[in-house]
């Protein structure tokens, strides 16, 4: 793995992606081309693509959908149109009814005509605009909650959540505010207090894990984008791709541009 | 066609619609429930409904997707999960291969497990929030401009925007604000001004016409309602069920519910 540089921080995406699709970028894509939109990707058999597009409708927090390919097509058309969604992610995950079998660097192999690239927002830009307004918090990490997903098709499930933070309620009011101007990204939290009322218990990582709360935090949890992978995996498809957690699409589009307000 | 009573103005939703099922309720829906989110609607073939769907998502500002039925189900589960689209709006229109052949109170006979139905955001509600925020301004009805929609599918050609005249920037900026906090009813306005530079000549009605804007006005343009039903008229699909014009689906959600701020 190569440490990112400050000259990759402020290179283009063209020129980021150009790197990914030689094989010459495999890392994590957290800090390189900062405040461009990143986005979590599922690619789904077109005969599924009606029932993957009603549930994330259904499911806008943890799955705002921002771009959706032409069948067969692997060019996100409206946030990166030069992008090649088989090879510009430094790391896929491939699912053969329901079950992972690979995770390449690379999916031109597994593509076919017969498949629809989905892009959903990412909130990595959220994290930015906090930071942008100095607020504070710590992450708390990602997990499955009790919060049921509104059913579509065959996609249902656990909503995954993420958590911040915050050092007080000023922050975390100001936090609230902020995340509510981009809907791309998440939009607001979906729950404020106390994880065992979602069934989120913070000592027990169940997607991933960050760091722990002090007890005087106010907590503010968020819809998070490995819900859609995660009902996607669940609905057993003969195939599935998405990227690998934190390699993700760094898209042409400036997450302000993306912001409703 | 009966008068609006002010009892009628203050039913719920759901009495109304019975009303409608009913067959004593004909008109227009513009005064009815008021603050109760109104809709447009378009029902498609299961074989078109991704590219529709795609088509909506690709121009959020005409066509802002607020529910989708389950293939065959009539039931709007997020906003009126009771109603069903069958029978409760008051007045459709029936085309087949692009053809309108009926307009009909009630659509049960066309009906089959084959069709989606979408319902699509109304301007009403940005038209309440003004009242509501003291913004005047005349409406100037509903054009074919020349800009074109992004295409998906079978769908595209030029988007329908609906103007509104206000009588100076004061009025126009706060307008502006107060429409961005409905981006399920068409959010922000498109275009600021001249609407010779969309294609729009306000002396020539080309789907509907309200009054004039004095010299002095700013005009603002949005997206239209009417868009996807234009649009889908146009596809030729083997049948197509809308509402016809100012015939709305009466939701039981709060235009205040699905305000985005």
């Amino acid at each position: 793995m190569r440490k990112t540089t400050s000259e990759e921080l402020g290179m283009q995406p063209k020129q980021f992606r150009e790197l990914v699709r030689r094989a010459e970028w495999t890392d994590y894509t957290m800090n390189v081309c900062r405040n461009y939109a990143q986005f979590n990707l599922a690619i789904v058999p077109k005969d599924y693509a009606f029932d993957f597009f009603h549930f994330c409708q259904r499911n806008p927090r943890p799955c705002p959908i921002v771009d959706v390919t032409e069948p067969g097509s692997p060019h996100p058309k409206l946030v990166a149109p030069n992008a090649d969604l088989r090879t510009d992610l430094p790391r896929y995950r491939v699912f053969i009814d329901g079950e992972l079998i690979d995770e390449p660097t690379d999916v031109t192999r597994y593509w076919s005509d017969d498949l629809v690239g989905f892009l959903i927002g990412c909130g990595i830009t959220v994290g930015w605009a906090l930071k942008a307004a100095n607020v504070d918090y710590r992450s708390l990490g990602a997990y499955v909650s009790s919060i049921p997903c509104a059913v579509a098709g065959p996609f249902g499930g656990p909503m995954v959540v993420s958590g911040r933070a915050f050092k007080g309620s000023r922050d975390a009011v100001r936090a609230t505010q902020v995340a509510s101007r981009y809907l791309a990204s998440h939009g607001p939290p979906i729950h404020i207090g106390d994880p065992a009322a979602i069934g989120v218990d913070i000592t027990k990582p169940s997607v991933s894990y960050d760091q722990l709360p002090r007890p005087e935090d106010v907590l503010l949890w968020w819809g998070c984008g490995i819900t859609p992978q995660y009902t996607a995996v669940a609905a057993k498809m003969p195939i599935l791709i998405t990227h690998k957690g934190g390699y993700m699409l760094v898209s042409d589009v400036l997450a302000e541009e993306l912001a409703n307000l």
